[in-house]
């Protein structure tokens, strides 16, 4: 199973070279991400305790411009110990061009130990239904 | 007396129209608020929880462009009982080209009460020496 | 009539102190303006060559939060020779709490000339559909 | 030999966890490319029309915060025959402690063929005085 969100771009997220900044992307998986937390993990809502960003990565597949609203497909492509790794595609809604791949460490963290923590069964299988691991190398 | 403070364009706050997008100039007004707040008000550096914005404005005069510093320089146009409010002027270094002029009203606020404190007189002689009130009438 | 037009709030458009970063207000007022054009000026679509953007202004009324999707309406409450210009509210969905009250005045530009242009009848007529005029004093 | 270049956190580049938000670091890695090309690659400063950011990746070490000055040390760890990588380290200024570790994969790239285009002799003299190739293994 993926995860679909859709997203419209901020005028001020394109940049002078004429399309969406490189930074912009970011800020799309984020939010594809947020959403993710929002609907498969109910009651978990408050990522921003639980969940920490470790790295992300994005490969730019074609350029996104101001007025085509993008689709952030997301899905699960490793579920470790204690951490987990998101693979998204930025694609251009309608056509489904490929704009770009992009992944994201995140690592169950618990804040008054100061420390990662296991992933509970519980989470567990909720990423479970996301997951589909990644056979092709990554560029980068 | 006025503030002045520096400050480079960052490629990401153009926009596809090619210039510096409107929304980044009051990026730049925050910044020069919180430069004024460090330097002139030593020991009241924390303007998060002291200084609450209730308005800001910005008359768009010409356009600035990334590889273009700026110079903003601000001073206090009036001082109320518990509010205050800057003008700021948005230059270009260099040739001080007026790029914007733009004003923001902020309250002084107890965060415990939750609500509006007179300025204090020890912060009201710190902020008179950059007093400077406005005569012509400002546009919107 | 007024123009309405619902957003989220992206995560990174909050700062450290919790809330919505005042600059991300004007964000959201110019993401409105987009879709007024879009939706009530059929064939102009293209306002980045059409119309600029003069000046702008935001009362903060009370903070807006991440996880409160917003709702903006938008309508004109001038409209000069060549240039008009725009009150806005920011709500909170939902609730309809206003959160913010701000306004924008738009210049009708001719590139070519390099200088502003009178509004043409069919342009006016549209932007008569939107009128409401203002009769309360403005802050700041 | 490393580049070096000092930024300030912008108060809008933090978020509501209190630290610089992540989307934030890709805007300071644009920056420091920005002056990384400015500095040492004379009379090819427009970097918009020569050099694509094919592709990038951070790892995130320690927070950044609001109002502690950042320093950027960036070189190129690979050359090919159209495109590089650079390396980053972004660490606190002063203290020098490690806050992300980052790279971004640069093509050389022809608007007029729309196609990439070899590195030529000058531009490969250039970046190898800031060549160092990396021997550990880059998380993600």
């Amino acid at each position: 199973m993926k995860h679909e969100s859709s997203l419209r771009v901020r005028f001020c997220e394109t940049d002078m070279a004429g399309h969406v900044n490189n930074t912009s992307y970011f800020i799309y998986l984020e939010e594809a991400r947020g959403k993710f937390f929002q609907e498969v993990l109910p009651g978990q809502v408050n990522s921003v305790g639980r969940f920490i960003l470790a790295s992300t990565q994005c490969d730019f597949v074609s350029q996104a411009y101001f007025g085509n609203p993008l689709v952030i497909r997301s899905w699960i492509s490793r579920i470790g110990r204690s951490s987990f790794t998101f693979t998204h595609e930025i694609l251009v809604e309608g056509t489904k061009e490929l704009v770009a791949k992009a992944g994201a460490v995140i690592v169950h963290f618990n804040y008054e130990k100061q420390q990662s923590e296991p992933i509970s069964d519980e989470l567990r299988v909720c990423l479970e239904s996301y997951l589909k691991t990644e056979t092709a190398e990554r560029s980068v």
